[in-house]
């Protein structure tokens, strides 16, 4: 199914001016975010998306005939029906980090090639960037301590799969969302809820019946009705599968005091000689309760974590955006941006590149240029991904992506990754952008604002 | 395609587990919500959606073949190429208003069948309700002024249909997702962005050249370089309209103090005749902020809402559930429940109802009863709409849906419409359902906790 109509009416309208007033010039935009929503910085994800929408952009008879039904001109609807993208991309790769007002990414083409996908991408690449970086602070906070990723009960609906994508993305080991598994290859785990163990006559019947089917996959849920009973029966039926040869893999906690009762339950584990089995805590978890847990001692391999990931709670959204920042008319490339009475709003004019210096190994501060200036000693961060509207770059696997996104993060400094308080990273504008900037906000107070 | 893999791993190894021990009770789920996230009530929604999966689901050959991969017993696996859904379903229907604990959906199935659901019901059910009934609470901030839904662009990725679908059942009259508008009739909406007014060389021109497209449905957006000097040209092109026998329909404000521009903007339009043009007010906008410019005496025709009403924000999950109440064994009832210690996490036994008391045409107060109590003067909530696996329940349009929540909301006292601060719905216990509570804690903590 084609995506053309996943767009807002605006892009269609304009689309619909620019061709009837023949203004048509080549534009350039960027991707950017103002303002992350948590900590210093942003793990990139959603290219994959942006690309296979490119390649197979088109408009079908019925989106045709339904938008000649909201009054567009039927003339302008006969170009639709040849639209192709034919234009440029540049990208920082999935798996990229990324701050405040840097491109990641910037399409060139004919501005109405350009507008008509500013939805798509910012749909697609503001949620999954989002949840990524979000998955990447919850993974940091449990220090090696694999997350087991629960949400798709409390997932936006149909956005489950690319969440569960960038968790992973993210740093996640492992998703209960089986389809996640089947489509893309992502590692399932999961085991038993409360209504598995309320629906036999005795917990520890519901126990021995997980056991009998899983001897050798076997965790047990202990919170039902009191978790250190629960943890008292899991021994009695660990002992069961060692007399059988086999191993309890362990126990899971999802309510109460979790670092109190991990302890608790732990002891109880290794008192009866099951120190081999796992403790996964789970139970509206998000990164700073983590953190609190790991603070306290708490006796927890394993984490699963559900809403607060996969929504990005408490911000769910990023304010990433797509603006025009250069237009070239009679062969001459004129920069463009957006005033505003709130200076954050204002945005950077003219055609732009981002690069990155290092310092023993790892990212010290990073540069947006122009176009035309090249920064010295500092590795560029957008590469060509779109060319004449042909994909040209390589399309990685999601384990590579994922493998990218863990080693440019191991590339931050930790000072960066604190959850509260962590310094900005230092983005600098180079003398070129600076001058025209100005230039370009002299110009508009002269023609557009009468002061 | 079929959905059968959308769910949660556990939900699978659990059912396993129930046909390896020949455990497979008639089993009663209820769907609930313990803690409204914002306001008194909430507006039901995504009902339709589970009556799809329920009439489609199916496990198709890659399905088993993926889970044979995953370790899962072969002759398990050749049940599942069998599986049907073969229960019965009591749901309050989409646009019905419902209070914490209510059951919203009752699921009477053997347990096999029961436990496959609750992943897809609660991922559909939580995320069409949260969004229906945060754009119950703008619509309603903005007593009478349109609501356009903007927030396609924000969505969390896929999710954005049934969330525009959503805030079309909880009362906005238009979106900009051109999708949505194919698919499922919603009225679309929109004109320009910064982006087109950039382009241009100066912002007059870019108006005219809208204005030259669109002479019957113009609106100016004015805020790209300072929004009373957008104002000022809007008006001249405004005037260039009306000597072609045309209106400008609007101007829209997209930053800055909107209560103050907005008065403004409406003195130069008057002031030059145009009293007939509107304004509509955008960006970053949600319920607490239109209030507020409501009672600033903002003159704003139209409000355009995007990132908060399409993820819910700040709170973007409904913490629904769905938990066994009761199972039958050997012709026998056995009321389930969970305790917890955390209080708020304890479930209500039993297989249930729903009644609501009217006064005067208002809602009075609702009971939750056990199914065999009758309630005199009540009218119940739940209605059958599965019987024996079959869809038995009249499938209202989107219309219709969203003409039932504006009439249930209409009569819902206004106390428990306020933003902040309303009053708590009496939701009561009907005797039975006390007494059998009782008894099943005090059968549980017998049974399974040594106090």
């Amino acid at each position: 199914m084609t995506e053309a109509l996943r767009t807002d009416l605006y892009q269609l309208t304009m689309m619909q001016a620019y061709w009837k007033s023949g203004h048509n010039p080549e534009a350039t935009f960027d991707y950017f975010v103002r303002k992350i929503p948590f900590g210093s910085y942003l793990i990139t994800a959603g290219l994959t998306y942006v690309l296979d929408y490119i390649e197979n952009l088109r408009f079908e008879d019925d989106d045709i005939e339904y938008l000649l039904t909201q009054g567009f001109d039927s003339e302008f609807l006969e170009q639709l029906r040849e639209f192709r993208f034919t234009g440029d991309i540049f990208a920082m790769p999935e798996g990229s980090i990324a701050f405040p007002l840097e491109p990641i990414i910037r399409v060139t083409a004919p501005i109405i090639e350009a507008q008509l996908i500013e939805t798509f991408l910012l749909n697609k690449m503001n949620f999954s960037t989002l949840i990524a970086t979000k998955a990447s602070r919850v993974v940091h906070a449990a220090k090696g301590r694999a997350i087991a990723e629960f949400g798709l009960r409390r997932a936006q609906g149909d956005g489950h799969l690319e969440a569960t994508r960038a968790t992973y993305i993210g740093g996640c080991a492992s998703t209960s969302n089986v389809m996640a598994g089947k489509k893309l290859g992502i590692p399932v785990s999961g085991t038993m809820a409360h209504s598995f163990v309320t629906s036999f006559d005795h917990e520890i019947d519901s126990y021995r019946a997980y056991a009998d089917a899983f001897p050798k996959r076997c965790f047990l849920l202990i919170d039902t009705y009191n978790s250190i009973e629960g943890a008292k029966k899991a021994v009695i039926v660990g002992k069961e599968l060692e007399m059988k040869g086999e191993r309890l893999l362990g126990v899971r906690l999802d309510s109460g005091d979790l670092a109190l009762l991990s302890k608790e339950v732990r002891r109880i584990l290794d008192g009866a000689g099951l120190d081999y089995a796992k403790i996964v805590a789970s139970g509206d978890l998000n990164e700073w309760k983590i953190e609190e847990l790991m603070n306290k001692g708490a006796k927890i391999d394993m984490f699963g974590v559900g809403t607060e990931l996969i929504t990005g709670r408490p911000t769910p959204a990023l304010d990433g955006i797509y603006k025009l920042s250069d237009v070239v008319e009679r062969g001459r490339h004129i920069p463009k941006m957006k005033l505003s009475e709130e200076t954050v709003k204002a945005t950077l004019p003219g055609k732009k590149r981002v690069w990155r210096f290092f310092e023993d190994g790892k990212f010290k501060k990073d540069i947006i240029s122009l176009e035309d200036e090249l920064i010295d000693n500092a590795t560029p961060l957008l590469e060509q991904v779109v060319k004449n509207g042909k994909i040209i770059c390589k399309r990685p696997s999601l384990d590579e992506i994922r493998q990218k996104a863990a080693d440019n993060f191991s590339n931050l400094h930790d000072k960066y990754k604190k959850l509260e308080g962590a310094p900005v990273y230092p983005v600098e504008f180079s003398a070129g952008l600076v001058a025209l900037r100005e230039n370009i906000i002299e110009k508009i107070k002269r023609e557009e604002i009468q002061e």
